[in-house]
């Protein structure tokens, strides 16, 4: 059995903010030279996510839309307890729920599993700092 | 180590439906001859979930209603930009997120190592052509 | 390929609750003796999850109330027709969607291979029962 393990590093410009890494990915599974197996991606943060969806810049404006409206930002305490602590972020790990943390997909013939539209994406809840995601390949 | 990997199609006659998979990823595993190792069940759509809940038909109808009010149907854009493009379904890629693309599951000694109730769903959100979904498995 | 299954069983003495499980985790990959690999930490019941997020009691707080809102408790049939049959926790049905069933985790030189705030819970939405969490870890 291989196994590989990759730390890719994301400093998006923005606090909310989705970003394509399927070609990342791609790479680092050609690079494992599993041919059958699964590979993990996930963000190591608790304000981010990896999610698979759409690359259409509409949707992921109605993304951020309705994770707003599901979990408005406010940086007083007076709606989220967290944000006593100093933090401003507590609206971002509701929003990290909705999306999940991870996504796991197969790898087959040496290739990401996918069917037509997929596509991988790094979601940022509370951003403009560096965060990672974890890429790890398990398989023959 | 061994792997096994299956497609399979649905065609569901509704917008939005679920339906009970378990017997097709049984027979799956069954057919693998994995004794110990982990299967991945996933929509290869991005308006569809694979998931694991109860088989109960209150409850479906429960998920929808509730589904509907989290993320409503509506094909305007004057809702969702993603309908912009000609499509009418960016409800379907919020349902989607909700109820989650794939679940993992672990197999032990030959079998789906379940709870008493998990039984395991393609959910459909935008219904009435072919989908699929991928079933891999990892293990010995 | 090593393969190592344990279930774990939590009795919550509330209906909603988080408890972190991660140094339970944290010594099953120990026995397991695997450097490098997957853990699959499921929940074993339909009206509770595994997921990862911060152990800070506020957000917890905020995580409660906010689930309480997407998805409140009606013991009644009225809201929820799941409650037809004799039950009263639709909404946890719904509750655990929105948290996940399951994580899979990255094990790296034999430990959970975590960003610097990840740790692991048991929610509980129906509890004040036992109930079962699978850990399930594959690799070499």
């Amino acid at each position: 059995m291989k196994s590989h393990t990759v730390y890719l590093t994301f400093d998006l410009p923005a606090r909310m903010a989705f970003e394509n890494i399927t070609p990342q990915v791609e790479k680092i599974v050609r690079e494992s030279g599993v041919a059958e197996g699964l590979v993990l991606c996930n963000a190591m943060h608790i304000t981010a996510s990896v999610f698979i969806n759409d690359d259409e810049p509409g949707l992921h404006e109605d993304y951020k839309k309705w994770l707003e409206e599901l979990a408005p930002f406010d940086a007083s305490a007076a709606r989220y307890r967290h944000n006593r602590t100093g933090e401003d972020n507590a609206d971002a790990h509701m929003k990290r729920q909705v999306m999940g943390r991870e996504v796991v997909v197969a790898i087959t013939k040496g290739k990401l599993d996918f069917g037509p539209w997929e596509q991988i994406f790094y979601g940022e809840f509370d951003g403009r700092r560096d965060k990672r995601v974890l890429i790890k390949i398990l398989g023959d």
